[in-house]
């Protein structure tokens, strides 16, 4: 939530203008996304997006990202586009940075979701799994399995600090996951952060995903592990089966899930649950309390991995049984 | 620069609609104006700015700042609308705060005014000194000459942290604009702080005048003089001459300078070089280094008030002789 660079006009006005997009007509600052800093441009031609991308992306992870956009929006999926300037390019530099510019969707995202807004994310996500299947590059899933236990050794010993017994649990848990966790599962192009603010609607429409800073290759069930984390919760921290089962369901409408996702599918969500509950401890040990950015709270996550220990089959998070 | 006030989409969406603009297609915080909240709005209708008054706006001063908008641009100066909802309100309330919706002004503000700006800017401000004259209702200039003493007093024991000497400096200054202050001056609505980011032009075509949220009652000349400061000095902190005449010879065309405005020009550039020294310099001092607002170097306007000391008369600023 933050503009960390400042564009001089002529700058951007130069760059607006090798895309072919007529003359800038404004441009702001928006409070959106954490990482990178953007920038709402009107240009003659319409609304567009800047984004310059900060030092926590990875400039070599950048044509994996962009290309994916533009792949799947080749492919039907509602997503910001790249757009090309007039040499063929996605990626330019704007005030030493790197920068590309995507197309803006319209939308706003949802923030009490109802069953029929998970049913609409469960048929996108399977749309954006089923568009992933052609596209060429891969990228590594640095926050899948292999890298929760380093990740974990950077804040253990200060872990109980945001719950006591909490470095006891994770220990636990990455004891159990790394003995368990499936191998044979479809692997693909996964969203890996498909949190109620990355999806837009306008109505009850969906309009569009965002944000695939987080994309990379892993299982696809995985991430139908991490929406359902990010979307099947209420403010209570307790289950909503109804949604669940909306979601599931909107998947399957578009791509059934084999058995053996089926049956890993609590595995995965308690894996998932700890992928968001360790980023957020980490950053919450490493966030000052006076700093002016939220800090997201981690033992959200930690009441959903317990709730995950309990659950015996993928029915109870509302899966149908098999047709 | 910041979002301080979050609204939710529901009571945003009830409220667009209460303006007959359609449905809400986005919103975004954007990072523009340092004492507002401020959302770019995208609704059927075309963009939108919502602004969410915080607690440094004066709730009661509202009606006089919106009602002086709509005055002005009925009078034909381009500057952000109040639009009224189908009940006629300009303002409301949303998540707790005053708000209102005004007209989107596309533009962007000049980093590096030329002289051909400045002569906008000249023209522009005559135009909206005219058509001030008809509104009907005042405010006091809050950060006029009576109120420099007592802001001053907020600091004065620290000011020399500032620079040595600044505390004696401040004092005589005081004194002397104090016991020399002109009292024959036309009064009229005056922006107050129309600085380059507050000015946006599309080409070299001024495209409006923003961020009325200074405006007040005071002389119409020192609002020249404020302006003059803001416009005509570079970087290294000399007066651009040229950028001066321009100016005044763009304000000219619409209105010309009385004699006794130009006689006071150089007293009244002084006081406008104090006025904005006193609120950086609390500023300054109130915000810690750390904090993520931009904190403006107070000694610039030190520098401008020594410059406007050595001034002999107003032809010194580059205004031609009366006609």
């Amino acid at each position: 939530m933050a503009v960390y660079t400042e564009v001089s006009d002529d700058e951007l006005a130069d760059l607006v203008a090798s895309y072919g997009l007529g003359a800038l007509l404004s441009y702001k600052g928006i409070a959106e996304g954490v990482e990178n800093t953007n920038y709402l441009l009107h240009t003659e031609k319409g609304p567009i997006l800047l984004t310059l991308y900060e030092k926590r992306v990875i400039p070599e992870h950048l044509p994996f990202f962009l290309g994916l956009m533009e792949h799947l929006a080749n492919a039907g999926i509602i997503c910001p586009t790249p757009v090309r300037d007039s040499e063929g390019r996605m990626l330019r530099t704007l005030a030493g940075r790197p920068a590309a510019l995507v197309t803006f969707l319209e939308g706003v995202w949802i923030r009490r979701p109802q069953p029929r807004h998970c049913a609409e994310v469960g048929k996108a996500l399977a749309a954006l799994h089923m568009a992933g299947r052609s596209f060429g590059l891969t990228r590594a899933n640095d926050l899948g399995l292999a890298g929760w236990r380093p990740l974990f050794a950077h804040f253990e010993a200060r872990a109980d600090e945001i719950d006591p017994g909490l470095a006891n649990t994770v220990r636990q848990e990455l004891d159990f996951l790394e003995a368990n966790w499936p191998s044979a599962l479809e692997q693909g192009i996964i969203h890996a952060d498909l949190f109620p603010d990355n999806v837009f609607f306008l109505g009850d429409r969906l309009s569009g995903l965002i944000d695939f800073y987080f994309a990379c290759n892993d299982a696809l069930a995985y991430d139908i592990a991490v929406t359902l984390n990010a979307w099947c919760f209420e403010s209570d921290h307790s289950y909503n089966v109804t949604k669940g089962q909306a979601l599931l369901k909107g998947y399957e409408s578009v791509r059934p899930l084999p058995p053996q996702e089926r049956a890993a599918l609590p595995l995965l969500a308690r894996g998932a649950a700890l992928r968001f509950l360790l980023t957020r401890a980490y950053d919450w040990l490493h966030t000052a309390s006076t700093a002016l950015v939220n800090r997201k709270d981690p033992a959200e996550f930690l009441r959903r991995l317990k709730f995950h220990r309990g659950v015996r089959s993928a029915n109870d998070y509302g899966l149908l049984e098999g047709a």
